[in-house]
């Protein structure tokens, strides 16, 4: 039982948490909580770190977070080390340090009649995870990212996507521009949500290859970028109202290609 | 000029940014920032206050915040004293205390042909700004509060409506069982987002008066409120998602409303 928060390990899974720099480093990240713990896919796990509290409950209850530690190795830790370990208010006991996923961005577009996010620049990690979640809901096959979007392996993101971390692959790219040209070439159609003049959003057909470009809450898309997309389209908006938050806007945006699609 | 952070009035600001009871009290509630200052309604603002730097650019630049200023009294204070009455990174340097809204029941629901939600216990300051915003956008008119539902004069809560909080008619009700009878007798429709079985969003007619009700991010809607309901509908989600953030599925279930009513 490690019960002192100087220890080398349980520094090193601090910094983890704290630091995009510590994280691309090791390759890793931190999941913290029993859902995320058991819904992390079992290779990728490579540390585990229980509470003395909660390891008392699992060994009593014998479930399925027993049955999961019986296939891996695990690090017991004093409820007070736990605490400092978490990143939560209310900390579950449980806590793993998981590799990093690599998806190339051949992998990430591979569907054959899929539906993608490109992502530019999002910066509040909480609505990028919150984007993850939804989309795998929508059924989206893959998340393109800028390189100036907010680290998807932050805490705050990865709690935001309730597990669809795991499960919806994704890819950094340096060059959005090449990106966006090697998904012309594969036939994807591009959708570029922009204020400027252009059709609404349920005025398209959104059944063959699809992607959404959603871009930065405050700025929206670069001009660059939109340019690039293979057509406009906006969510028309009542009121006085200027825009709309980028992760309701993919939301409406992907259910309504679910819903095309779904007829 | 206010140059000191213990003035009584200064103090009192920082109350009612802090503490819900303050603002309930004196009926106000406190908006920070030039968009939030210029949206206010003029014969609802109580107090301003202008940082010493900001005042002089506007005094340059004679431009909608010079205009506005001209109408009503102001207090200038220091750049010192205006970052400690900001609740906000980046202070804009303009904040003021508006007097709060008080509708009835009655006004919330009188639209002839209206959509609205119920919002149960929602505890996220920034999700429930968040839904007001999207609601303006899709062209809502009221929306309908539990008291467990977070207070909606919260500073997070009030910058996330992006002024929306001034438009949006809203009101909280002791007895969320009394208000959906009352929908009811009013002839609205209410349908509550469920997770058990029920039909798809998109399969019914929002056309005529609808209300849709979202419980609280964490447990979703309460039993005894659902079965009010007139319909029990879902989102279908693809993959392991169990439920989408509340903000998202009232999202796509006010936009698909307003599409039905656009075609």
């Amino acid at each position: 039982m490690i019960t002192s928060s100087s220890n080398s390990r349980i520094k090193n899974v601090m910094q983890l948490t704290s630091k995009a720099k510590a994280r691309k480093e090791q390759h890793s990240f931190v999941v913290e909580g029993i859902k995320m713990f058991l819904e992390a896919p079992i290779e990728r796990i490579k540390e585990v770190y229980v509470s003395d509290t909660l390891l008392k409950r699992i060994l009593l209850e014998k479930g399925s977070l027993f049955e999961r530690l019986q296939q891996i190795e695990y690090e017991v830790v004093t409820d007070d080390v736990f605490v400092k370990m978490s990143d939560t208010k209310t900390p579950q006991g449980i806590l793993c340090v998981v590799e990093q996923f690599s998806y190339t961005l051949p992998e990430v577009l591979a569907e054959a009649n899929g539906l993608w996010l490109v992502l530019e620049d999002i910066q509040d990690p909480g609505n990028l995870g919150t984007i993850l979640r939804t989309g795998e809901g929508a059924g989206i096959h893959g998340v393109v990212m800028t390189r100036g979007t907010v680290d998807i392996y932050n805490p705050k993101t990865i709690r935001a996507t309730m597990g669809s971390v795991y499960r919806v692959p994704f890819i950094y790219v340096e060059n959005v521009q090449l990106a966006m040209a090697y998904m012309r070439e594969l036939g994807i159609k591009t959708y570029a949500a922009h204020l400027e003049e252009s059709s609404p959003y349920d005025s398209f057909d959104f059944k063959e290859k699809t992607a959404f470009l959603i871009g930065n809450e405050g700025n929206g898309l670069k001009e660059e970028t939109a340019k690039l997309a293979t057509a406009y389209l906006k969510i028309p908006m009542e009121g006085q109202v200027e825009s709309l938050n980028a992760g309701v806007a993919a939301a409406i945006l992907m259910y309504e290609a679910k819903r095309q699609r779904n007829i």
